[in-house]
């Protein structure tokens, strides 16, 4: 069982994709998303917090890279860092595998402690693990701070994703030259963010990884390879499943919001209804606070008892619901979002107010990513979505950007640098060894990829599954297709190891 | 026939990657190889000049690429300059191909005129073509001219393959949209530094291409895939091969050289004997200008006349040796030498006196390419090699490099970008659509692939071949081999445009 300081941290590792139409970009009078916040992705609790990580050891390791792998710019070299475990690995001599978990937006400490099922399968494969950290996350600051690193747009400029994978090509290159490992083949690994770097890399550096684990990894979630409206009508799918009047009681909260908002002293009202801390400051923010709820609620939707994000009943989403519908005759509509809500934010009844949000003008990673490369439409239908009704306007979304980093962002690069479009017949005959995992349950899976696409190309798609749940640490409450779909993974690998070393036996008895 | 005058640009195109030992970067003393001037690749030649290429009808066209395509640097854009024919193309309806060159390291009508071939075969497929520019060369200039974007290191920074890729990338995505030809198919073209650029394309844009025709494309020539002793040896195989005693003159004329340079009146006494149109001001001038043409001579070596670098007779290496050895009795070493090499530097005997560089010193876009990432290591063996014995040395090279253009190269990029090392098992299950098509009578054969690798990743290893011959326009005398030859390439790339629009068709129809 994770500690509860850990099932904390969950919250900020894995909502490392969340979206935010609330916090929208658009600059047009809106009632339900007026343009002050940058998107947030990351949520609110994105600083480095210390851990317990003692379950897993591994050494704290240092390396140089170039701040542009793609120009030759007279730039300083930055300290990445990465953790590194050699105790399974069975050397040079025996092939002996590297593990390569691909470093997302955030502290590479807690990727490591939250993907168990890297740790738990090196033994087996005799395999090193490695954890290097995402440049511009963490302790990996190029220009030495973080205060330096996000000091403005030129400086920020190096944080992207061909960037992020030249480091770990770099990186892996030179460990395996250190350790004489040339031959030692590369498996990636990722989740969410980290999910779409292995699922590049492979396809990118084929020389360098043997093939990758992408779980929950949304690489058609770029232009209009996928309707934006996927993401909110997944959740509000989760949500008219369980009950049709929670999913409308929802989708009626907002007017209801706006208009208390609206009132006399409105915000203070507000502000009590839902318990806050802090008197409000905006109904924003408060949408933006309960809107995240609901998105993490259908990332974590299991039929289980978890506390992937938050400690969480089984079926959450139908004890929101409860709540919701089963509130005292005569309740208002939003004292039956409190009650709802309060299953995900204080489901173990600790809190006795609740903050919302504790530095929303921080700059953050992601936002910068998000405003340059990593621009993913989302919508919000106004009949099929529970959420305030938004169609993605990209121009209101660049004139932010411009705005919050002056940076115009690049919304059809992402698709040219990796693809996406038509991937089925692009990969069909190019490209092997890739998994891309996904739980249906997952909003992001419908940006994901959801089909075999060739051979070794393939799709394991759990109905029941959520955001990456299969790179987390076994337990013995883990429902049966969990552990099918992991014994599937490892055996996949197996494959592509096995491959592997024998095309290498084959040349050297040549 | 081309025209003297395309006879000449010849050269300058098709040397686009002779290597210099003999201006090589070591900085220790040799009598040979003194570090005085950086590597040169394109020849003294590689100056913008204005040809006739009426032959070819195409439109000049220009578009706006971001300076840095992996950054997000606020750098100003730059005009990429591109020629396009439509006449043939059969358009989006009916999935009209479209050929794209890569535009090497210089201007791209040169490389225009002289790529009949793609030209030829461009009605037969009903197919666009585009040749777009390589940035900073021929009018691709960033920063408004030639003389900024050569200003420095900073302005130069730029000037990198993944940048020149990205380049080709977004605009084709651009262009297809355009013209509403998402599904038409790109066929992907390149010889020689050209020919790398268009396989490195095909496996990096997967999405963005359907195959690639690369010739003479040294892609394995980096680090310590291929010994470094390669390009010389064969060189000079082609002129043992011939005679001895010829391989054996040549060998030892550089000690004569040097003697005779260190005499009374050394310079001025060689710059009789070479007929040289002004004096000599040192000796390592002399042994460029001599290497240079064995080396081309080993790349242009056809058992027929032609005037692809130089109005040449059939077996050229053959006719040098005859004067080498057939000189009159008595002659000595320089002058078996000055006739030798009158056979390619003036075998029309039109030329009174010979220049041997006119911009020694200037600033050369390939010559910052070597000293980045574009590094080749080359050596010449003291026993197999008719050049003088030169160890290659990465550290004399790096420092020289700082000296000159204030810039650390990375010798071990190119192969962590774009792999090499175990090209044939890493891409044995990875990857499709390329044709290698090389002549082994080129020297840069030896760092090419030159055996089939997969179904559809084929070598074309022509015997009698030289240096991406097959690119050029068919001629009345072509041999037999040559004519075979493109008529493979064409049932190949016919094979990869049939395979696709039966996948498209396919979804059509679903």
């Amino acid at each position: 069982m994770a500690s509860p300081t850990v099932s904390f941290l969950l919250i900020i590792i894995t909502t490392v994709l969340l979206p935010s139409p609330s916090s929208s970009l658009t600059s047009q009078p809106s009632n339900f998303f007026p343009s002050n916040k940058p998107p947030r992705f990351l949520g609110k609790h994105s600083h480095p917090i210390k851990t317990n990580h003692q379950q897993y050891r591994y050494e704290t390791r240092y390396f140089f890279q170039p701040l542009d792998h793609f120009s030759f710019s007279d730039l300083p070299r930055f300290r990445q860092r990465y953790l590194i475990n050699t105790d399974h690995w069975v050397g040079p001599s025996r092939l002996g595998p590297i593990f390569l978990y691909c470093g997302n937006e955030g502290d590479i400490e807690w990727f490591a402690v939250n993907t168990g099922f890297v740790w738990e399968i090196a033994s087996r494969f005799g395999a090193m693990v490695l954890f290097p950290e995402h440049r511009y996350y963490g302790e990996s600051m190029p220009y030495g701070s973080r205060e330096e690193a996000y000091k403005n747009a030129t400086t920020l400029s190096h944080l992207t994703t061909e960037q992020a994978l030249a480091d770990f090509a770099v990186l892996i290159t030179d460990l395996k030259r250190n350790f004489s490992a040339e031959g030692c083949p590369v498996v990636l690994f990722g989740g969410s963010y980290g999910g779409m770097l292995a699922a590049w890399m492979r396809l990118k550096y084929p020389h360098i990884a043997v093939g990758a684990l992408a779980s929950s990894a949304p690489i058609l979630q770029f232009e209009d390879i996928v309707p934006p409206e996927t993401f909110y009508n997944i959740v509000s799918n989760s949500f008219k499943r369980e009950s049709s009047s929670c999913f409308d009681t929802i989708k009626q909260s907002w007017n209801a919001l706006t208009s208390e908002g609206q009132g006399k002293d409105g915000l203070q009202q507000l502000s009590k209804t839902f318990r806050l801390c802090r008197e409000l400051k905006s109904v924003q923010d408060l949408t933006n606070w309960l809107d995240s709820a609901y998105s993490y609620l259908g990332m974590v939707n299991y039929p289980y008892s978890s506390n992937f994000l938050m400690p969480l009943p089984g079926h959450p989403i139908r004890e929101v619901c409860r709540k919701i519908d089963g509130s005292p005759d005569g309740s208002s509509i939003l004292d039956r979002i409190f009650n709802g809500v309060s299953i995900y934010y204080n489901y173990t009844g600790d809190v006795d107010c609740f903050q919302l949000d504790d530095d929303p003008h921080g700059m953050n990673g992601w936002n910068w990513q998000a405003c340059t490369e990593m621009v993913m439409p989302m919508s919000s239908d106004r009949n099929t979505s529970m959420y305030p009704a938004y169609d993605w306007d990209y121009s209101a979304f660049g004139e932010k950007c411009r705005r919050d980093f002056q940076v115009t962002p690049r919304p059809r690069w992402i698709t040219t640098e990796f693809g996406g479009h038509d991937i089925e017949h692009v990969l069909k005959f190019f490209g092997s060894n890739i998994i891309f995992s996904n739980g249906l349950l997952d909003p992001w899976s419908g940006g994901s990829v959801l089909k075999n696409i060739s051979e070794t190309i393939v799709a394991l798609v759990m109905e029941e599954g959520a955001h990456h749940i299969d790179l987390r640490a076994s337990t013995t409450e883990d429902p049966d297709w969990l552990v099918e779909q992991r014994a599937t993974e490892i055996k996949l690998i197996e494959g592509w190891l096995d491959t592997y070393s024998k095309k290498m036996q084959a040349t050297f008895t040549m």
